[in-house]
């Protein structure tokens, strides 16, 4: 899965590569233009530079890439991403995640404004031009089955907690968890994915070679090893405050949902949760405490007639599957162990961890079921081999 | 306002005084025969318990009156609630609450399942025949501008803290805060009204002559001072646990929005929120920790298309208004002195106590506004007289 394993012709991979260092993303513009004559013209022409006459490019195209024209490090950029056993992902290859990012060409086009943030969040809907990606997973699988999860970078410990659980319970449920790999939510939802060894996706605002933070460099690795790091920004790109912005656009396109964990009043997480709505994906968000002001943000969404409350796992899962199923023909969907059981039933299995035992009491409490009915669910889910007991504990049995 | 003063012939105030202690509430069946016949001749009839012939009652209403019919206790009653300063409130009276028991008999008629408990909630929504009230506050007012706090009696510090903040906020901008008086959320709402000479109604499950729990006797004796106590049980009546969930469906009737403060998964208040739902009345719930197992019955309710989330008083107020306009004319609806701010100034404002002053720097963070706009935000506000400073500490200024 290295650069040169990839399927596409090796002029192309050279101008994606030029053009994705080229032009600030989102660059509208000029992924018009590659959109219309294709990446090797337009790299051709970009590089000329030439404005009037035969062969110029549009105005638009030039303002967007007059500044790093000259800059052609494809070679050495494709070069570096072998070492790291990258690859280009480009719209010529089958690896590309097409029903995934169409809905930003076509949100980008939108009339109107997209609420709290109006015509701000639409401006930067463009189609990214390319891919850099490193890890096993391929992104022609998004957005089926890929949640985001996302948040405050100074999340409390309310925030950390869900973020890390949630992300291990959808990666245990087979999900994919989308996220940023900053600080506080974002890395607990990686954390939790990978614990599970679950899958798990970072969308970076920086270059695939950098680590960023540099406290995740170790995460970034693991996750590269066992799941995905993405970006679009070229190698030794360095972060910067709206290449966030622009990148929580990718963590949206590429996710089926978006759950956004914590959130202050004015928050990135709030952001991709907008982009999320803009594109018809799910946006959900985790209940706080009114009086945090980390949950402020939260409860603004879910004022929102779109945006629905995940109390718990289930509600997230339930809710990426319907919004999953509007946007792509289940691929014989996988049924789960737990279908059929009736809600309490299904609450009681929840409430038990992955890989704790509980007594009847402790998951009378935790699931907020009758205590005089939990024993009898428990027996049932015993006779469904979905749990065992020992010596009064309960546990999860594996599938 | 004692029984005494009644518009309402004595004759017909004897009548409903019998038929509400002769036939345990919801009594569907008399309620039909009273509304067809009227209740002078509908006592008449229950006295004398005629099953076949002329004067007969209907075998149902039989059913409903069989065990009491012998016991008219009514004028003794009435001459208690006159000591006591109370009033009999009946529909002949122009303070019957029409309008917002309207609904009940028109629910009770609905076919089909109300969602989570089905028919079990449409069978007990009869209107009641009578309702011993006592206070200055009146029952015609309702359900415009009256809002019900309903929760969890064992509930946690942070469910008190809301019920009583927010019930002193409602109560503040001028809401009639309705709860059911029991431990818990709802002592902590009426505590939260009166704490601001606010207005309150408590909706007994037993005689307007007993104080239940024992330790609210204080608080009831308050709310009947300042505001209102309601029952439609009798003097001497016991509250029972059949008794909270009948008496809920008035909580919800009486209100033109519920809000759910703390509910496990299984809860009364639950079941009020379901009621409300029913008779077309806002439903909110208040946020909580999604690891805590009493906001598990907010968060399931969230998931209902009809129930938003309140993250705040201003939640609250938007929503009730909204579903108030459609109860009734507004009757010269009052403008507040806030009216107009845009929501980032409100948000400050909202975050000032009320007797309380605070800093800047605390304004910023309990609102989550931008430290560098609340600034300006508070020059506003301090030019429009709702705000003043003294010493760097801001405070409300009185209306």
């Amino acid at each position: 899965m290295t650069g040169a394993a990839s399927p596409v012709a090796r002029e192309v991979l050279l101008a994606r590569a030029y053009l994705s260092r080229v032009a600030e993303p989102p660059a509208s513009a000029l992924a018009a233009l590659v959109e219309e004559i294709g990446p090797v013209e337009a790299a051709h022409r970009v590089r000329e530079g030439t404005v009037h006459g035969p062969g110029a490019i549009p105005p638009a195209v030039a303002g967007e890439t007059a500044a790093r024209r000259a800059t052609d490090r494809a070679e050495a950029d494709l070069a570096l991403l072998a070492t790291r056993g990258g690859r280009l992902v480009v719209p010529e290859d089958p690896e590309w995640p097409a029903m995934a990012l169409a809905g930003l060409g076509v949100a980008a086009g939108v009339d109107g404004t997209l609420g709290l943030e109006g015509a701000s969040v639409r401006d930067g809907l463009a189609v990214p031009l390319a891919l850099w990606a490193r890890g096993p997973l391929r992104l022609t699988e998004a957005p089926r089955g890929w949640v985001a999860m996302v948040g405050a970078r100074a999340a409390s410990d309310y925030g950390l907690w869900v973020a890390r659980d949630w992300g291990a319970d959808l990666a245990d449920r087979g999900k994919t968890v989308v996220s940023g790999a900053a600080l506080g939510v974002d890395g607990a939802a990686h954390r939790g994915a990978l614990a599970v060894e679950g899958r798990t996706v970072a969308v970076l605002a920086c270059g695939i070679d950098r680590a960023y933070p540099p406290t995740h460099a170790t995460l970034l690795d693991h996750v590269g090893r066992r799941g995905l790091v993405v970006t679009e920004y070229p190698p030794g790109a360095t972060p910067a405050r709206h290449r966030f912005l622009v990148r929580n656009r990718l963590v949206a396109a590429l996710s089926a949902g978006t759950v956004v964990v914590e959130a202050g009043a004015r928050s990135g997480a709030t952001r991709t949760a907008l982009v999320a709505e803009a594109l018809g994906r799910a946006v959900m968000v985790v209940p706080g405490p009114v009086t945090s002001a980390l949950s402020v943000g939260c409860h603004e969404l879910a004022q929102r007639p779109e945006v629905t409350v995940a109390g718990r796992v289930a509600h997230v899962v339930e809710r990426v599957s319907e919004v999953g199923d509007g946007l792509a023909a289940p691929p014989g969907s996988p049924t789960r162990r737990t279908d059929g059981l009736d809600p309490d039933a299904l609450r009681v299995h929840e409430a038990l961890p992955l890989h704790a035992a509980r007594t009847a009491v402790r998951l009378a409490h935790d699931s907020g079921v009758d205590p005089t009915v939990v024993a009898t669910l428990l027996s049932d889910l015993e006779a469904c081999g979905l749990v065992g007991q020992e010596g009064g504990r309960w546990r999860r049995r594996p599938g």
